[in-house]
């Protein structure tokens, strides 16, 4: 199924501040970060892995997040353009993390790091050894992740 | 399947100003007026036509929206709470459209009104009648819009 | 201020849908619609008028809503490649209207239209004659909807 | 400023899911539960401080998040009825920590937990010492994490 390796480990994403983004304090609000880090995500399956997260919902291997954790670092405003890069972490039978930062393109400043962890499971949510399912994609992933 | 009738023809939702709604103007995003707009009418088919829009989907029966207005009277703040109304406009064999109004509850003022229409779809977005698909539900919902 | 003259009258901005903006019907939840249509706004200002949205704001030109409407013509999907299209509509001395369409940038569907009616106001909220305020940016404007 | 005491060191808030909260894979967003969190927020500080987050933003007091965590543990679905509790986990001079959990109030069942990381700063996003600067408020905070 999946049979493209990882040549590089990073993957990045451009992204530029929405108004609808901001809150009364001026600045991003925090709920937006879990949202552009599954953004990055998103680019680092299709880049990475040579399949899209799309594809791989449709064969029936689900990523729901069971963890997720933030440091909030400077701030992020609108109309600001961020570079958010995403890499496994760590890439194991059932669990999947990812670890992100995002930066301000402009002048380098870190804004925000984190991680997600998530389980590999099942259109009914149940968990699924992603390594006897997808041995090859299973085998990207730990690449990514060295 | 359908059996209610409708006793009144609006419904009242209230809902407490999340921070989150609000934008870098110090109010709410207008992005959220069509999210209460819809939690309203969450609350109108389940008090007014005595079944949730959740069965209504897993019988079959889907209500996308094909358009939307919204006029933006005065501006809502965090921590306000508003009261959202709901009524049917109009009930065809095909669309339904319903009509909102959002009010500060502590002083009364207009926020904003607006409309929404929908189709009665399947599950493949293709429309349906729903007056021959479930006659008795399109009676309830003919009577909320005298 | 103001002194770029508007060489073409559409303004274009791409967007890949997340996961985030679906909602369980599968499809990208309405609401994203009014989000999207900003931030090609905020690119529409920035690219044809030669000024940031940002900038005027901090100047205490602000551009509120005061009308929306958007009709859903076919659904967006995740990982959609989107171009949505933005040009005034109509420049007045207090009023400005700006109309939308989303396309998908694959095949060239069209997802949605949509309109924006906006007040300039002061940081009151108070309307304010953007033609005596800032003639030049509304000559700018009102070069880009003839 | 702040003369109230905390009776009692847990707030709840309740919630009804709302359809924009869903995703394509039929259940509530991730990006949802920190603003579920922030809603239950606002309730403890009114409920348990007898001050408005509003009012303390006012008075030059922000408290903007610098770390997130949160775990999931079961999904919440369009329609449920979600119970939300917060209460203060630590209250130093600069930094304020919450925990939080969620549960389905129809049947107990966990949802998720989380907590989330504050420091107080002035409107320059600066640090300030909050037991110097609103002792009775940094009274009241310790009292709730015994």
């Amino acid at each position: 199924m999946v049979s493209g390796k990882m040549h590089t480990d990073v993957s990045e994403t451009e992204i530029i501040v929405r108004y609808a983004e901001t809150d009364r304090m001026g600045v991003v609000h925090h709920s937006n970060y879990p949202i552009w880090f599954e953004a990055c995500r998103t680019d680092f399956i299709i880049n990475k892995l040579n399949i899209s997260y799309d594809e791989l919902e449709k064969e029936g291997f689900l990523l729901p997040l069971t963890g997720l954790s933030c440091k909030f670092i400077s701030p992020a405003k609108y109309g600001d353009i961020v570079i958010i890069r995403a890499k496994i972490q760590k890439a194991g039978v059932v669990r999947l993390t990812f670890s992100y930062e995002i930066i301000n393109k402009t002048d380098g400043r870190l804004i925000a790091t984190g991680m997600t962890e998530h389980a590999w499971t099942g259109r009914d949510f149940k968990p699924l050894n992603i390594k006897r399912k997808a041995p090859e994609l299973f085998e990207a992933l730990t690449q990514g992740c060295k």
